[in-house]
Order: structure tokens, then C-alpha cells, then sequence
């Protein structure tokens, strides 16, 4: 007799393994979780025999469970909202009227240098929150409106704080590359210098998970960037880049080159830089919020990346300048209309290749051995949960094996 | 001592009217409702003396109050999903073979047609829960999915039920003539004939507040689209329709010939037809949710509309085939976002242009004698509605003087 804490039985499953089926789906499926583990998945007929008095038995009513949704590229510790700004540049205002209002990046942040650790904490819980309730489990935050040391350790340090008391997993990313900030400016190479010797001391502090740089003619230049991943590699720490969102410097040739996890954005991404990832096992991050928010017309090389079969992962870029969208299920629904994605791909966008793109081999898919994070859905196919928004089908969420029950 | 049942104190409000200020904004407002309408609002230093002994007292610590939102065009009674048919499209099926699957438009006739009253009931009450959530007090539901008598009666008395039933209040609207049945294939102008003498029933049975038409190529012609409005006109059920969507019919003029309510959709009206809608008083309903979901690439005539000051109302046009899309804060960010609607532009779409757009004179602003369906938002300024998206700021919802506990 086999003994679980929880089964799962009368299940349509999703797994998001390459099973053969369409989303690696089991149908008339059982899952069972012992210790936050996936202990059994497959077939409700293949089930052990278990301890019924000392095991939670659930029936998902031929509901479907999928893998905990992961959010792998957010920048959602911030202060101060762009609302303002949002609304004078629908009045008119010019760049230059914005800049002059105080607008802009600079104006995120001010705020968030002057915002306390428990304000920011507060701003992004309550960020975590909407995401926990459309089923996400796993969410990258990134650093980068600090830009000075004291300033990136607060962000981060909220993001670990998050990771300790939000039933949502957190992986942090330093992202000290974001923009040039006032003290340094004119100066790009003065301030990489500083953001290398950020590196080892937000290390040391167990803050960084993996570096991030935003590679742009209006952000660093290829030169810089390499500097910085330099740096990460010698101290092990895996890489990435906000890379050809507006333009072709070659950033996520140069992610490649370092064997990192992600190039993100890449609109303007060509053959030579998809055939790279490829070869380095690189997942391209799809931001389709920033997409629809900057009314971008350049599509990323979809057809390429499918050709050279690079994984495409999706998520919301949730930030208060270009991406003020809270949602990864929005973001599915437009990864499909925007982007053409199939249901299926942007499904795996956000479970199995975002757990790529974030380095982690233990979520992402339903398997034995892997985290249990998973959600049920009173949907009737998978690709409803692309296809229509706003009436939430989440009815119950798993994060680590336990029942999720505020927020839903 | 004035009586009342309930006053709002330390209110900043967006009384959407004309004061002369944005947003016809009140710092330091009050707001008193005595029997389900606005008994006071103003200055709170304003407020007259009262009987703290019987009233509820709620301190709204500056945040803002504004107008119940007003969803002015939706089709949310229906059955089935088309879940099958976006996913189909996306992995690279034609029209053909999707018609051949039983796809588009007649697959959601064939399901509303197979569906219970209470299992439609069912349906609708989730989507307008997810409205409610996000701060909408008034819906209007079209029929158009049943195609026949019983069937189009039989969504026109859900809808009416759930008016009953529901916090929010709705708008019952006849769209009869929205596509060709398969019992008139190849006879439109039988079905219209059909339409015509569905109209008295119906309204007989009070279940029709407007008379809606699909005025489009693939739809219906001016010549059968006028035949119904003489019959509407005839019993005194104000017009409104889907007009220059694809093609520019001339359907926005015939509206205004008929001093119809709202021309809905209007991606390809004209100068003439801006003016005609000027001249009739019609309101232009924006639906950038089904501009977004088909990829259109054709903007509405923004500039045109505010230079003929034609009020302009915002709707989510949910539907299964081309809007499925249950967000009326969604659809605030896309008009910004799309159509480049001013944030003040867009919350006036959502709140008084909307009550225009159904005919309604007792909602949509915040003013002394107007129904008390009002929302508390923990915002600091009302564009913020517009900026962000998914993580709710929602904090109060007053329907008819009633705070709506449930679904928040
Ligand atoms: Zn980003
Ligand atoms: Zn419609």
C-alpha cells in the first residue's frame, strides 16, 4: 500500500510532456503528491493502491489540472505609477514635454529609491496576488529600478522577503543593466564598472539568481553587456538579455555565446541570432504586452524560431512603463492573436519553456518527481484558456503540494 | 436634519459631468444617497447636517468614487465556446475547413438553440459576475443567437430574468436580424420578414428595450436593415446598429435617419455619416476588443468624431466569435491603447456616452437625483483605470444604493 497526501482522481490532465498527445494530455487521469512531489501521474486505472484514511481525495469532475502557470519575465517591484504620463502623451505631450514633467524611467526610480522595503513589499504583493488568482505559481522579478547598490539589494531583498512569505515561488534576476541613472550620466561604461562590482556583493548576499542586461541603442551597448556577462560567468551566475525589441545589436547572439537561459523581446531578432540559440539551448522569451502597449509593428521571427526549434517561453513583462498588464492569462489570449502562437505553444510558453528560460528543471511539466504545482480548470479543452478572457476558470490551485485558498 | 441611508466623506469624486474640471472632478467631496438615488454631492463642507444615529457613514480615505461602468454592447447570452475554432485557425485551417467542423457563427446558434433557459441563466450569470467584479452596474444583452422566435425569446427572457435576479441592471436589446438562419439559407429577405413580425411578440412580452441589425456585407443589406427600423419606429422601440465594421454600407446614417441610439463598431464611417450621427444625436459605440481579437488595421474615425463632437461610448462586444473578452477595464486600456482615446475620453465611453448609447438619462454620471450605482477605487488619479490592467483597485460597489458585497 503506497501512501500519498493527496490524490487527485477523474482528471483530464495537461501535462506539458512530449507524450504524444497534444499537450501531453491523459485523459480519465489521477495525479497524487506525496511531500509537495508529483508521486503518481497517468492513468486512473494504473493508480496504487493507497491508505484512503490518510490521504485528501479530490475529484476534478473530468475538469482539467495543468502545471502551475510561471511568470518568467517581470520587473514587478516597483514604486510610483506612469499614469500620469500615459495620460499626457494621449493628450499630446511630446517625449521631450514628458522628460520635463519628470516622466519616464528616471520617475520609477525616484520612487522606488524613496520607497521603504515594506512599501514596496505591499506594492508587490498585492502584484502577486492578481497573479496567484489566474493560477501563476512561479514568478521571476527583476531588479533594475535601484541602479546603485543600496537601491538594487532593497528590490532584491523584497523579492527573497516575497519568495519567504507568498505561497508564489520567486526567482530573482539582477538587472542593475536596466538604464543609465542620473549619477552616471554620460557615462554607460563608468556605471557598467559599478554594476560589476554589484555583482559579487548581491552574491555573496544569496540575491541573484541569474543577470539580466537591456541591450539597446537606448539601453547598453553589445561591448557593455559582454562586460557584465563576464562578470555573472566568473561567478557562475547564469545569463540573460532584453535584446532586439526595437532594433538588431545582436544581444541574443551574444546571450548564446554565454550559454544563457533567455533572450527576451526579440522582434528584430534574425536567422543568424535564432540559429545561435538554437545551438546553445537558449529559450526566446515572447513579451506580447509590451508588443500591444508600445503598438509595435515588427513581429518576432516566429516561423524561425519554430523552424530552428527554439523553445518559446511567454510572459507579462509586468512593468509600470511599457508593460502595465498584470496578467499572464491576457498574455496567452495575446501571444495567440498578435503573435499567432497555437493554444499549445503558448501554453508551453508558460510552464515547461518558461521553467527554461528560468533554469529550473523541477516545475513546468506534470511528472513524477517534479513540483507539485498545479492548478484545475473548469474548462472543457485546454485552448480555452487562450481563447477567452476575463471570466476566470481557476478552481483550485496547488503551489508545493498545498491547497491555495485565499485569493481565488 | 436632512434624512438619508448612507453618505460617502473624504471622497475625491469623477462626477463625469460638466463642471468644468477633468473628469468633472470634486476634491474633498461628499456624496449622500437616500433611497437608492444621489440625495447630495458636492464639496463636503457642503453637506448638510444629518442624523448620524440612522445613516451609514463610510470614510473613503481619498480614494476616488466614479460612476458604476455601463458595458453598452454585449451578446453574453449564449452557449458552447469556440474554443475548437481558434485553435483550429492558429494551427493553419481555412474558413472551409472550419465551416466543414460546423464552426463560426452557426455553431454558437445550434448550441444557444440546444440550451436550457437555466443552463444559458447559468452561463451569463458567471460573465456578468466577472463584470460586476470589475466595477460594472449596468449590461446590455442582445439576442441574435437564436434566430428564430422561440429561440430569441428564450435569450431575451434570461436576460430579463437576470435582471431580475442580478445586482447589475440590464438592457434588453432585439438583434434579430444578426445572421441568416439555415431555415432562410439563401432567403434573407424572408428572414427579415420573419424578424419583422418576431418584433410586436416580443415586445408584447416586454423583452425588448432596442432594435439592433447586422448592417454589413456579410450581414444584412440597408434596404432589409431599414425594413426592420420602420417596424421598430413603428412601435417605438428605439434602433441602433452594427454598421461600417468591414465595409462602409451607409448603416451609421440609417441609424440617424432613424434618430436611432448608437451606431456600433464604425471602423470604416465616413465624414457624411459622422455628420448624420452628429445630427441625429447618435452615439458612436467603440468595441476595441473585436478590433484587437480579427487584427483589424482600420481605425475609427476618432478625429472626426470629437471634431463633430459625437459622443463616444466603450463596450466589450462580448461575444464567442469575435470579442470573447469579459473586460470592461480591458477594453478602457485598449481604446487608450489602440484607438488612442484620451483616459477622461475613455471613462466618459463607459459611463455617461455609454448610458447615452441605451437610452438611459437616470445613469452614467454622479449627480443629485441620478441612481446611486457608483464604485470605490483605491486609485490617486482616474487614468490609472485606463493605464493598468489585472490587479484590480475595486474596493466598494454601490448598485441602486445597495453596497454588492459578494464577488469582490
Ligand atoms: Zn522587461
Ligand atoms: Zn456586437
Amino acid at each position: 500500500m503506497q501512501q500519498f497526501d493527496a490524490i487527485w482522481v477523474n482528471a483530464n490532465i495537461a501535462t506539458m510532456t512530449d507524450n504524444g498527445a497534444a499537450y501531453g494530455a491523459i485523459n480519465n487521469g489521477a495525479l497524487a503528491v506525496k511531500d509537495g512531489v508529483i508521486a503518481y501521474i497517468g492513468n486512473q486505472a494504473g493508480l496504487p493502491a493507497f491508505d484512503a484514511s490518510s490521504t485528501l481525495l479530490y475529484d476534478a469532475g473530468e475538469q482539467w489540472l495543468l502545471p502551475g502557470f510561471i511568470d518568467c519575465h517581470t520587473h514587478l517591484v516597483y514604486a510610483g505609477n506612469r499614469a500620469n504620463e500615459f495620460e499626457m502623451r494621449l493628450n499630446g505631450a511630446s517625449y521631450q514635454d514628458i522628460a520635463a514633467a519628470g516622466g519616464g524611467i528616471k520617475s520609477t526610480v525616484a520612487a522606488t529609491r524613496a520607497a521603504s522595503h515594506q512599501q514596496l513589499l505591499a506594492l508587490a504583493e498585492a502584484r502577486l496576488n492578481a497573479l496567484l488568482a489566474q493560477g501563476v505559481t512561479t514568478v521571476e522579478i527583476k531588479s533594475g529600478y535601484g541602479l546603485d547598490l543600496v537601491s538594487e539589494q532593497k528590490i532584491l531583498q523584497v523579492a527573497a522577503d516575497l519568495n519567504k512569505q507568498h505561497a508564489i515561488s520567486i526567482q530573482k534576476t539582477f538587472l542593475g543593466a536596466h538604464a543609465l541613472p542620473v549619477e552616471f550620466a554620460d557615462n554607460a561604461d563608468g556605471y557598467i564598472d559599478a554594476v560589476c562590482k554589484m555583482l559579487p556583493v548581491l552574491k555573496q548576499l544569496q540575491l541573484i539568481d541569474a543577470v539580466d542586461v537591456f541591450c539597446e541603442g537606448i539601453g547598453f551597448s553589445i561591448a557593455q553587456c559582454r562586460k557584465v556577462f563576464q562578470h555573472a560567468s566568473a561567478l557562475s551566475l547564469p545569463v540573460k538579455a532584453h535584446a532586439e525589441q526595437l532594433s538588431n545589436l545582436g544581444g541574443s547572439a551574444l546571450v548564446a555565446e554565454f550559454s544563457g537561459l533567455s533572450a527576451d523581446h526579440i522582434e528584430f531578432l534574425d536567422e543568424a541570432g535564432v540559429a545561435a540559440m538554437a545551438q546553445a539551448g537558449t529559450v526566446a522569451v515572447l513579451l506580447p504586452g509590451a508588443f500591444y502597449f508600445l503598438r509595435e509593428t515588427q513581429q518576432p521571427p516566429i516561423a524561425l524560431l519554430r523552424q530552428y526549434k527554439v523553445p518559446m517561453a511567454i510572459a507579462t513583462d509586468l512593468n509600470p512603463g511599457t508593460s502595465p498588464l498584470c496578467s499572464l492569462p491576457l498574455m496567452l489570449n495575446m501571444a495567440c492573436t498578435l503573435f499567432r502562437l497555437t493554444p499549445e505553444e503558448a501554453i508551453l510558453g508558460v510552464t515547461r519553456h518558461a521553467a527554461a528560460a528560468l533554469g529550473l528543471a523541477d516545475r513546468g511539466t506534470l511528472a513524477v518527481g517534479q513540483r507539485a504545482d498545479f492548478a484545475c480548470y473548469a474548462i472543457s479543452q485546454p485552448a480555452e484558456l487562450c481563447y477567452q478572457f476575463g471570466v476566470n476558470p481557476l478552481k483550485q490551485l496547488i503551489i508545493n503540494g498545498k491547497e491555495i485558498n485565499h485569493h481565488l
